[in-house]
């Protein structure tokens, strides 16, 4: 148990490293100077150092130790292509020569613009316009001002709350953290943008009186969203913001009828629905955007990650002719927006991301494999340990519980010692980097790579199978 | 004038460009699907085209019409090294085959720990630990969430408002803007994160009552830092933001004494003080940080753009070993982050940025040329329609006035007619690329790559002096 006593961390690093002069220079100077994110910050320097990446290949990445693990998160939902692609390096190398940089402050250049197109074609029904973000949270607070806006433009400025779902998570600034709903990420930062009212997600697990009838959670959940519009006052609502698939609490699906009942009741309030997509498009779910997938429309769609896979930071908000509309009338502007937004690398190696997707079929992979990814984790539901196991196209969480007859969830303690010490660094051990997490309930996190295959599937879930069995001795 | 009706739209196009099809497709995809940052977007898909910038090279950039300008902002004061380095290029090619991604949640990459490492060597004083951000303003968001934290951390919850400037500019999602001091960019937005408060700046030309004692403004400004600091209880404080020279308003700057009152006053009541060198640090002022050169050692640094000279985008906060101590302690997480933060492309490229600028003496380069550069553009004052010009090291603003005697400046038609539609236009078909701009009184910023030398000052001059000699005559 020394490992766990030494790991008290929330990262990799179950096998102790080497301490003090013998750490790579690496993790001395992250020891020392970086400050990680979403991480313990104790002991870096000595006992618990920062574990160090360094390479990437296709499924898998490298330590400074040189040991090799799957990538079962592809990094952080983003790695959509798999890593160390050559000809995206080429592409990255080729525009940072010709123009490595442009704002897109009353300009384009032409990388930005075929991107906005692209785009535009790839999204659904009239979202035919792209404002460009550095990244996801961006984007989220892009959606919040432009539908603030849109409405001061149409004559109805007191509409400018937002709904959204309880556990998810939109982002972490101070307008995209008043849209997420987890408090005990906000409590030290409060008090937030004011505006932003929760409802309740779609969980089906931990709504067992539902008994499985993700239709009838649907409707009650959808009619929830109304309830809030309706408490807040129609004329004070600008936008309800949820996740196709919830990524907090665990990969959390809903049917297309739930996604048809939110689009016909924003409809009748006169509300905007954002779709945000950062982690769920660009392949994740097989499609380009996954509310193509639930079928419904929505009037913004905020991405990210996925879009590059990677090889360049970028975002995007998407919006209908119908929301950009007044923004055109002569002598109307939209007072925002970021430096790096459209960044002419990251714009191009996202054009050649897309394009490898399309040649290299990464949707139809998707598609194809999918429901045998969640057969392969769910073959971990023998395992008293779990819960449940739940999740669309390339997105999967496996739920573990302390007693799966009530599902009963863990304390705080078992949450510590599960979550923090023991997973994170134990599954690195054995050979896979992906995401246990508390936010909600304990949750693992698969996300791989959309190149992944069955082969892939079946590492994954033996690597599960292993480190969950071990997890489950630590807490008897 | 036929020029001027058409050109409603803030950003160049001065000449009329083909219309319809003969656009470029560059124009054309971005007139139909782009939504351009700050810009009005009437008329884009017709008459107004969006202007393609399609090339760069050292200072200057090309167009899609084959027209060459001078690249007199640095792109939006990013561009440090230039355009167009081969071996910036060549390192993000590098870095993005070896391991184009992975983030710094509780884990770390060599680039982004040996970035770290740099920064805090090249900060003043305890400022040694980074946190890494996409850009300047999650840079601006994290500063406040960590000045809640801390002081929440050490018992102090109430501490959370922020004191800022009038008109200065510190980003645009909702912690950002309301730390920022523009009214009319906040208005369509509110309510934003509550806690912002505006202090005056430090703009000797628009205060004459001091008769061009900028060390007398100083005293007086930086009590108005205490006074607004006992206004709103100094146990609800966290933080005093401002630039070493403060963007918005046009360069304004401030000597030693000014900074270190404020110094003074916060640390007498147990305020941070953040510098704001999204646009000061990286060779700006001659320094690799700013608050260097004004003699003042903040407790947080956020910094961005010209980090990278724009080859990736980028951001960081640097806080002092104090702020970060009580984040040290066991089981304490900073709750935040960003999937782009310490993008391994891009911290590869910062640090062979800071290795050029190093071996160029680009921090050279501006100290020794900066008196040269304000001599130079001082010679406008021989024109009736300049009142000042006003800067430091490589970040120079020209300040249009309606009567230089009086100091009156232009009302709202005048100013639509100077920085929206002539402007813009002109100075680019004269071949400079710059920044008119009325976020406050009415400026023409200049802000080149730190390669620049004499000619490209002279350049500069002499296309300003035709250009605002012929915007004089309009207003006649």
């Amino acid at each position: 148990m020394t490992a766990l006593e030494e790991n008290d961390t929330g990262t990799a690093g179950h096998t102790p490293a080497p301490s003090g002069s013998s750490l790579s220079p690496a993790a001395a100077s992250a020891g020392r100077h970086l400050w990680m994110h979403f991480a313990r910050m104790h002991g870096r320097d000595g006992a618990n150092p920062v574990p160090v990446i360094t390479k990437g290949e296709g499924m898998h990445l490298w330590d400074d130790r040189g040991r090799r693990v799957l990538d079962g998160l592809a990094g952080l939902f983003v790695v959509q292509a798999g890593h160390g692609r050559r000809e995206l390096a080429e592409v990255v190398a080729r525009q940072a020569s010709e123009l490595a940089y442009f704002p897109v402050w009353g300009y384009t250049t032409p990388p930005a613009a075929e991107l906005a197109e692209r785009l535009a074609h790839l999204a659904p029904g009239e979202l035919n316009r792209v404002f460009f973000t550095s990244g996801g949270g961006e984007a989220v607070e892009s959606a919040w001002k432009v539908a603030k806006q849109y409405f001061a433009l149409r004559g109805r400025p007191a509409k400018h709350k937002v709904i959204s779902r309880a556990t998810a998570y939109h982002g972490t600034t101070h307008g995209a953290m008043a849209i997420t709903g987890l408090p005990a990420m906000k409590k030290d930062f409060e008090p937030l943008a004011p505006g932003g009212f929760r409802v309740p997600n779609t969980n089906l697990y931990r709504h067992p009186e539902f008994d499985g009838d993700a239709e009838a959670l649907g409707r009650w959940a959808a009619d929830r969203i109304e309830e809030a519009i309706l408490f807040e006052g129609a004329d004070t609502v600008a936008a309800v913001v949820l996740e196709p698939v919830q990524n907090s609490g665990g990969c959390l699906t809903a049917p297309p009828s739930y996604f048809a009942r939110v689009r016909e009741i924003c409809d009748r309030h006169d509300v905007l629905l954002v779709s945000d997509e950062v982690i769920n498009a660009f392949g994740r779910h097989g499609y380009p955007f996954a509310c193509t997938k639930f079928g419904f429309t929505p009037d913004i769609i905020t991405c990210a990650k996925g879009m590059t896979s990677g090889y360049g930071p970028l975002g995007a908000m998407i919006t209908t002719d119908e929301v950009i509309e007044p923004f055109l009338e002569p002598g109307v502007t939209f007072p925002h927006g970021y430096t790096w937004g459209g960044h002419p690398v990251s714009a191009a190696v996202a054009l050649a991301n897309l394009d490898l997707m399309e040649r290299e079929d990464l949707y139809g992979n998707v598609l194809a494999r999918a429901d045998a990814f969640g057969a392969t984790l769910r073959k971990l539901l023998d395992l008293p340990i779990v819960g449940d196991v739940r999740g669309d196209g390339y997105f999967w969480a496996v739920e573990l519980v302390r007693d799966r007859h009530t599902r009963e969830t863990f304390g705080a303690a078992e949450r510590e010692l599960l979550v923090k010490r023991f997973l994170p660094g134990a599954l690195f051990d054995n050979g896979l980097y992906c995401r246990p997490d508390d936010r909600g309930d304990v949750v693992v996190q698969l996300a791989p790579p959309l190149i992944a295959g069955q082969a892939e599937f079946d590492e994954m879930e033996q690597i599960l199978r292993h480190t969950l069995t071990e997890a489950a001795t630590l807490l008897d």
